[in-house]
């Protein structure tokens, strides 16, 4: 593989999602990423979705391109194992992202013995040492209480664990920032951040908290209005439904255009004083704006403006199901560069991303399968943890480790 | 600031959430972060929400500790102007991310006629060059389909621009990922990436692309519960309402053992012929699960149990809207190191959060308040520009530049 970070080796301790994800986003842009796991697979090593065959797809979608070393943890001599591959030298190693909750021998001052330079990274739920996942932190922030149908009566969570992608994504730039320091000053440090704070930021600085502490108006439900000016989902008349934006001006006057109800808008602009350029009045006319165009969408079947409203540059989209989505839209199929479909042994075949971001100075990489559990182990043993043949085959013999295939390497 | 990021100039061309957010992300690590905008507001200049004043706390929130340079930049000057800011020389300069849908002059092929090395990381809507926002890539991937009540018949939008703060994140790790890559090589680029894209591959990584591929059955609406495993929500008699987790097999035994249900749900284990220590048969059985949690619930209140779920380390939150989370939650005040009460002119005081990370080589950054639009024209002109006072002067009076205080600067 050629990527970006070429030549850098991060070590993954993990489960859940935010912290596979970062060692997945390091190893495709082109990092070496050795994930280590118990023998008997980590806690997400089963996590839904399942494919047909009942092996995650979870799982294999998180730990793509990764190597995968087993290591019985419990063992004094597996925790030295991680130890040195943890800790194993080279410039651009040295170098740890973990959200295990492991006090002791995988602490960064114990770990920095052998590595002085050492950087790791730490997430952890919250900054009091509570646990926390995605599905806690999300309605602790008051994000359900504001998600859902106007007038319904109960918090609505987050279908997509947003809380956790974010995070993992703080995580690559933590470790990036630090590492670039490093590589300046030769320091390498303990890097440490929190699902919750992490969230409790973005809210932040989302405007959210600013919000709820000097306005004494609390903001509510809005279905699937876009807050703050103009967006709305509209059913047309074959079935579909589909979302329209007015947020910039731009957008706006199009959609006006476009749909042709100038002189309503112009209207209800007169009626109640309040000029539609401006986004935030948009919002508050929401409703009346809605029923001006809902006749309009009623009226049309999907494939009467779709081509038009892509020309005119309107921003819209059609509401699909992941099913229709996967059918449907070419963006999600190898049509897009970013997507390779794999055959996946245990899984399937089916279309797998790889980095969003094209770098202009290397080729996109096409994505890699995720290993088998323990499929690197020996070879990290070898080229990492630099054990000779028989040291490597007595932790394989007394079960310190486990790989798919445990024959003895070849002498060489 | 002393940050770790100290000496990066990044230079941000940039509205709506997901630039503006990379451009503060990086200011927070300690970058000087310089934001151009037009003379009257960029596009997101007065988005809500709204402080009392009318002014923008979305705008504050996400420009925090930057300096800020008004231009016009329909005028050849302007352009020009912007052209060296962007170009200008430093090792740790040359750096621009933005999302301004501007051909020509603002291309990275034109620009880095001045600036060889110049990294460009640019942030667009779909891969055709389509406009897109949260609002619209959210629908198209069939997340609001599954978000909401079991059984409710309309797609339901995230309250939270979860798209949005990704891609950020992802235009932060690929600009620091460039600049490495630029510090071994000596090496400029173009690095793009698409909303659409950053979506697609995160739902892809989580598995829901392979999921909607090879299941017959799709995923439908499943409310609150934690999707795969074992969550859920619960009223209690004072009213409140918690969510609680059982993912892992510690989580579940754990609130299996502090509810006292062991019994029953051995009961429901025998019936059902499905083992409860697997993850995928408690999301199986989650309703009846739920129906013998919700009794140990709705006969107590918050405080009966609060303390000792925290004390088992029970995985659980409380709901709350965003108003009581400021009053009630001390994370989301300056008990937090992360946060610190700013009086901001023109907004109000209130909790503001720096960086989520804390970098053990370096203090926590406070975080600095928003600059007023074009705060710092005078100085970026002089110091990063480098004009003389008297071309600085004639800019202000022909109105290719502006600034809150036109006053000349005084001779050097």
């Amino acid at each position: 593989m050629n990527g970006i970070l070429n030549g850098m080796r991060v070590v993954e301790g993990s489960a859940f999602v935010a912290v596979p994800l970062a060692g997945l986003l390091l190893a495709q842009m082109g990092a070496e990423v050795i994930r280590f796991d118990r023998i008997e697979g980590g806690l997400d090593a089963g996590r839904w979705p399942l494919a047909p065959s009942g092996q995650s797809l979870f799982w294999a979608g998180l730990n793509k391109g990764k190597r995968s070393v087993a290591v019985d943890m419990r063992s004094p001599e597996g925790r030295e194992l991680i130890t040195r591959i943890v800790t194993a030298p080279g410039p651009d190693a040295g170098l740890f992202i973990t959200n295990l909750r492991v006090r002791g021998w995988m602490d960064h001052e114990t770990l920095s013995q052998y590595r002085k330079d050492l950087i790791m990274v730490t997430l952890s739920g919250d900054r009091h040492g509570r646990p926390a996942v995605d599905y806690t932190v999300n309605p602790g922030l008051g994000i359900p209480d504001i998600t859902g149908p106007e007038g319904y009566d109960a918090p609505v969570a987050n279908a997509l664990p947003a809380w956790d992608l974010i995070a993992g994504n703080v995580v690559v730039s933590a470790l990036l920032a630090a590492e670039r320091h490093r590589l300046r000053s030769g320091i390498g440090q303990a890097v440490d951040l929190t699902l919750k704070d992490v969230a409790a930021a973005m809210v932040g600085h989302l405007g959210m908290i600013g919000d709820a502490v000097l306005n004494p108006v609390a903001r509510e439900k809005s279905g699937n209005a876009l807050y703050g000016a103009y967006g709305q989902d509209f059913v047309c008349a074959c079935g579909n439904r589909v979302m329209v934006i007015g947020l910039t001006r731009r957008q706006w006057d199009g959609l006006v255009k476009v749909t042709g109800t100038g002189d309503a808008m112009d209207a209800i602009a007169a009626a109640s004083g309040l000029d539609l350029a401006e986004e935030g009045n948009r919002w508050k006319l929401r409703d009346v704006i809605s029923a001006i165009l809902a006749p309009w969408f009623a009226a049309r079947e999907l494939t009467d403006f779709a081509s038009e409203f892509d020309r005119k540059g309107i921003t819209w989209s059609v509401f699909r199901t992941m099913k229709q989505a996967v059918v449907e839209d070419p963006d999600l199929s190898d049509a897009n560069p970013m997507f390779s479909v794999l055959d996946q042994p245990g899984l399937g075949r089916f279309p797998v991303p790889g980095s969003p971001v094209e770098f202009g100075s290397h080729r996109r990489q096409r994505p890699e399968a995720a290993p088998a559990l323990g499929a690197d182990t020996e070879e990290i043993l070898a080229d990492v943890a630099r054990l000779d043949d028989r040291e490597i085959a007595g932790l394989f013999d007394r079960g310190v480790v486990d790989g798919p295939r445990r024959q003895a390497r070849p002498a060489a």
